[in-house]
């Protein structure tokens, strides 16, 4: 196991940067934090294999037991195993800290590590339970990981800067709190692109964090980190943050369950703020199970967040809309393809059978007109990039640190005077109002689409990608609540081009440059996430 | 009657305005639109009575059973006597347009005035209800006054200012539209202060708004003309909004019920868009009973407004909230004073009898710390001029009209940059997080508090008050809901400064300008208002 190789922005000049010795030393403190019997053999680190499910299982450090909890989709088997004292606390902490140390070393999918922390937790809580045969809330004694966004009192909140690293928060942000209240331990936290704005989660200060099912292949973001931990087993949840597809993207390519509700549902406070009032960041769970991640939802807002966090909305989680009515025919909406760039083969027959499986069932689906959707991306990209890049900058500054090449980043001319925030804000207040004029007269349910036209990059490839993000952005500027769902993987005899079975992709005519770039892509990449077995 | 006298911001010179010929005309139109029979006798309107209801009373307009109708508190007999058919929508819609026109003829209460649209309106939902039995909604047949902010299709939003007059409005806003929904009879909209940013209802297309009970007096704002036609029996229901006091301090002034909801509860959208992203302006409901601003709620909130405002939130009334339990009793905080501007005898009194009788009937009430409240207040104010006065300027520019003197407007060096706006929203975090942590350990049900420090001014002297907003405007960047109630009314034997009533008052020291104005005040206003009745 090694610390890492340094990123890559630098190598033209092989100078060593001035912030080195401060990341070789927040890399070293964190190696220094994984026991070393939980170091995988020199062997499996030298050539693991594509999937950490596989090195995990091969690795010999997990007992069958710990396999078995750890693999558990469905929280509440695991709440139940510790209310029901058939498993401790500590002992289910003690899994999910070996999975996550050996998720880290073959995706480097966390930041902080506090795994003595988690089990003096972990044994308080125990204690409790066996002094009061009482739980301390719903998530009791189960550890859950947060993202590297979120504050834990005495652990740096990095975001990926290296100017913020060795700078311990001084408090919880509020779903931590909340999480505690609830029970949870928590254990580590998870990597992220620098600044968050990425789907490919690589940093100066953790370097880059590749996917759970095939390390050739990035584990999107920018709750990446996140997302690759929970693809590994070393998580049954994770919170994530979404403020253009941060959720759903790392989500939708380690197979992942989550939620990217509307703002006011789940906490996202923390010392990191920034530029939140123009397109605000929401916070939600991700999970390897549909009942996990509704658990969460269930349980958190049963404990009050609003008593905590000034901006919460008192609604508790309406599990009458959660639940199917027998009998009842659901009026469908889907989106195959927005107009703007072509979802690849895989990403199109999975929506044809899931919209085949849903009619077969006797629902209605109808096809959704996507007029709205480039005006509502496109008044997206200029709220992002609003601040003119100013607090992207103003971190780098801190130690001089480059930014990411390629990076979505405002640029001078991209700062909106208050005349064109207002403006903004109007412009935003009539397309809302428009999409919502479309969505109750259609009356449908629920829209379903791809969360990605593609299905998997290479490490730094994403940035070159001329990126479309209309179909995730959008719902962020709309403020609509959006759920991933896996449904299908890449298959080699089903989606290879060149098979035949994709007549309509080879005939597609390219429609602009990011079109260009995820129709091209195939040729090359296709035969490499095949062979690896495809992605969620 | 007369089309009244020009503002008072240009007689210096003595040069008629640009825009004369404009506001003549406006002024012109409005009064047109009154009906001969509806114009008060000379006498009447040459030497009224201080209070519009006995004008109204006095005039012989209306009839006994419309002056019943109209001095009807609870919007719900209204309501019955409609549904019943006791009475036509067209009979009830007259006598609040007689009223209305008569209340804007001693106080200046309306801007637009659309009898004949209402008339047809009441006229299609009789035969409707006639036909089919059914009622079309919770207001069947109910007239129901807007504030001029929001939009009637065809016609103007003038909100004050000279450059908006003849640009009708192109389509409802989302409460003109749900208002109609429900069954209301739309028949005019109501007076403001130029730029809605004064506690004083004044501009230079309409006039100046006074009180309904008081001409000498104002009638406040923004939301002054609503509160004028309400306090004279004009309206049984209006919609007003608020971005620091604007429902509060007229209904304060005149004796009514609001509630200053939450962000996300009264759909507030309009063509008159401006600043809301810093303090969101809200909308509510201003009424004669409490019953009437809960009716209004619960029937709103049964519209789905999310269907058609995309800011709404989708909670319903939360009836069990504002239902009293039996034997339930209620934990208080009070606030008498908060430091910052001593409140005048009789807010001081009002209050002291409402805790006492609360306290008698049980109730815990608890001294509330208001050490957070300058604060607060400081930043609403950072907030509300953080364009620097940018809009208001550009308003001016139009028919370049001057701004109305003392106003309260942004100057160039209160435009806030990008970072500072960051920095605004992230104390503004700072702040509500500490008083929510304040609120929840004190496990108060509710914090009562004097709504203004003052009883009345005359008109134009608020502007020159060195005005203190603290009373109301904090709730507004807390983002609290506020209800007023009216519960005392000025009383010479109990407040009369010298009456030795007041020793408190009297030895009173000075804390600052905003202080020792409203402390001189009395000096000459109260012997003024309690000769006139007092005000609530």
């Amino acid at each position: 196991m090694t610390i890492g190789t340094l990123p890559q922005e630098q190598p033209q000049e092989r100078k060593t940067p001035p912030w080195n010795n401060r990341v070789l030393e927040k890399r070293a403190t964190q190696l220094a934090l994984i026991p070393s019997a939980w170091h995988l053999p020199a062997h499996l680190l030298a050539n693991p294999p594509a999937s950490s499910i596989d090195t995990i299982r091969a690795s010999g450090i997990l007992s069958t037991d710990e396999l078995v909890w750890t693999e558990t989709a469905d929280i509440r088997d695991l709440v139940e195993l510790v209310k029901s004292r058939h498993v401790t606390s500590e002992s289910l902490t003690t899994a999910f800290c070996k999975r996550a140390a050996i998720a880290q070393q073959v995706t480097k999918c966390l930041t902080e590590i506090f795994f003595d922390k988690a089990f003096k937790r972990a044994r308080e809580l125990d204690c409790h339970l066996m002094r009061t045969g009482e739980v301390v809330g719903p998530l009791h004694g189960v550890p859950v990981s947060v993202k590297d966004r979120f504050d834990v009192e005495g652990f740096d909140t990095t975001v990926g800067w290296v100017g913020l690293t060795n700078k311990p928060a001084k408090c919880n942000s509020s779903i931590v709190q909340l999480l505690e209240s609830m029970g949870a331990v928590l254990y580590v936290k998870t990597n992220v692109p620098q600044s968050l704005m990425m789907s490919d989660s690589y940093n100066h200060v953790f370097g880059q964090s590749v996917n759970a099912f095939n390390h050739a292949l990035i584990s999107g973001g920018s709750s990446g980190g996140e997302a690759a931990l929970l693809g590994s087993g070393g998580s049954v949840l994770g919170i994530g943050t979404d403020v253009g597809g941060s959720i759903r993207v790392p989500s939708n390519l380690q197979g992942l369950y989550s939620i990217c509700p509307t703002t006011g549902r789940v906490p996202w406070d923390c010392s990191f703020l920034h530029q939140h009032y123009l397109i605000p960041p929401v916070a939600g769970p991700m999970a390897t199970s549909l009942a996990t991640t509704e658990y969460f939802m269930e349980s958190l807002l049963s404990s009050s967040p609003w008593n905590v966090d000034p901006s919460a909305v008192p609604i508790p989680w309406r599990k009458e809309l959660a639940t199917p009515r027998a009998h009842r025919k659901l009026r469908l909406g889907v989106v195959f393809d927005d107009g703007v760039v072509k979802p690849q083969p895989p990403v199109v027959r999975a929506m044809h059978e899931t919209i085949d499986a849903l009619r077969a069932a006797g629902h209605e689906v109808i096809e959704w007109d996507t007029s709205l959707h480039i005006a509502i991306t496109n008044l997206w990209t200029k709220g992002i990039l609003a601040d003119g890049g100013q607090h992207c900058r103003s971190l780098c500054k801190i130690v001089d640190e480059p930014l990411v090449e390629g990076m979505v980043v405002g640029k001078e001319s991209d700062l909106l005077s208050h005349e064109e925030r207002e403006q903004f804000e109007a412009t935003k207040l009539t397309l809302q109002t428009a999409f919502l004029k479309q969505w109750v007269s259609s009356e449908i349910d629920a829209l379903l689409m791809p969360v990605l036209p593609w299905v998997g990059y290479k490490p730094k490839t994403w940035v070159k990608s001329k990126q479309w993000l209309g179909y995730t952005a959008m719902w962020n500027l709309l403020d609509y609540a959006a759920v991933t769902i896996p449904v299908a993987r890449a298959d080699r005899s089903l989606d290879s081009v060149g098979s035949g079975c994709n007549a309509e992709w080879e005939g597609h005519s390219i429609r602009n440059e990011s079109d260009a770039f995820n129709y091209l892509q195939c040729k090359w990449l296709y035969p490499l996430f095949i062979a690896f077995g495809g992605i969620e």
